[in-house]
């Protein structure tokens, strides 16, 4: 993730296919490949695993989120 | 859930009539045919499952989810 | 309710003058005909009795239910 | 409060100058009669209660309740 | 606080410069006249108390409230 | 703060710098040198301070705060 | 951050490229370079830590935030 973008979905963009962690309200936290988000940030991972609390809990294929319910996205 | 498409909703779209697991924020799991979903994320699931602690409370027919208490979606 | 609708709405409008229930955020759910609903989920039921923790607390004769408040709405 | 309405705001209007309970997303519970109420649900009571725990607190005159802390309501 | 008005903003109106007490969502209550507020329910009022638990915690002069912390406004 | 606006912004806007206190939804108080506002209530101070539970925290230069966090403005 | 500027995204412009510290809802506070930010107040953070409690815990490259899990931001 590049910070070059002025505009900060620029800076979701240059993550496209790129590992990302998704931090969600509720503490849950999803590393994937950054496939498709939008204005809401609602978001998809594909290849996604879910942790919580550092510890993983699930493999998931594709993992669509819902944006309103994220904190945060960064390169994994 | 292929994850070809480039927009969120593209990605949802390719899971109708596929098994998917929706996650709520209050922690409930709803398990179940994806039949039908809008842009505010409502979703309706056929043949559904309650799940809550990994543990199975109801089967449900047809559920329809208010989509703005929902976290993920998934293919089950 | 039949799944045979392609919109989250259609879904709803099947279930019009059946017996459904309505699950809120609190906990608290609501069983009684589906006399409406609007595009927030605003919803109203007839003949409605409100449960919490498995137990009938009241019998109510018409509710009217904010939709923000609601999770899912299944046949009960 | 017949149930003969067509849209949820319907319903809340054959309800007009009849009294009504309102409960609130935090347990309070309004009693009174219902005077105005718009599109946000935002809702005036005339001669309210103010109930908690099933016991009153409070008279009130006329009482304005927001309509985004509001979770149902129905005849009284 | 009169309630001729038929919607809920033209009760609000009818109590401007009148001494009002304003619930909010975290327990905060507020009492002073009501000077100004608008359609999201943000409210200013004069000569302000604010109150936590029925005890007079702060005087304060005059207080902006945004409107989506207010639960209820009523006639002090 | 002189309480002669008829509109809530028209009173803020005659607290622009002046010192006034910012309370948010997490109990966290801000006080500081009204510099601007917007509709959303987004606000900036300068020269501000941070307390919490009466007790100072923190000096802050300038601080930009989300107007959704913020429950009440009030000339300090 | 100079206050010079009227407008609250005017104020977080002059931020541009210099470190700033961002503290959510949550309690979590990213310290970094502030490099884009929109309406929603969604914020870029480049070289960013995240710190809670006032213990730092990871080091991340950039960091997007999203706008409603924050409640200010301010010079570093």
């Amino acid at each position: 993730m590049d910070d070059g973008g002025s505009r900060p979905l620029d800076t979701l963009n240059q993550s496209r296919n790129k590992t990302v962690m998704v931090d969600l309200k509720n503490g849950t936290r999803y590393v994937g490949k950054l496939r498709a988000f939008d204005i809401h940030i609602n978001t998809v991972l594909a290849d996604a695993e879910e942790h919580y609390n550092g510890e993983l809990k699930r493999k998931l294929g594709t993992v669509f989120i819902r944006g309103d319910t994220i904190t945060i996205i960064s390169p994994a």
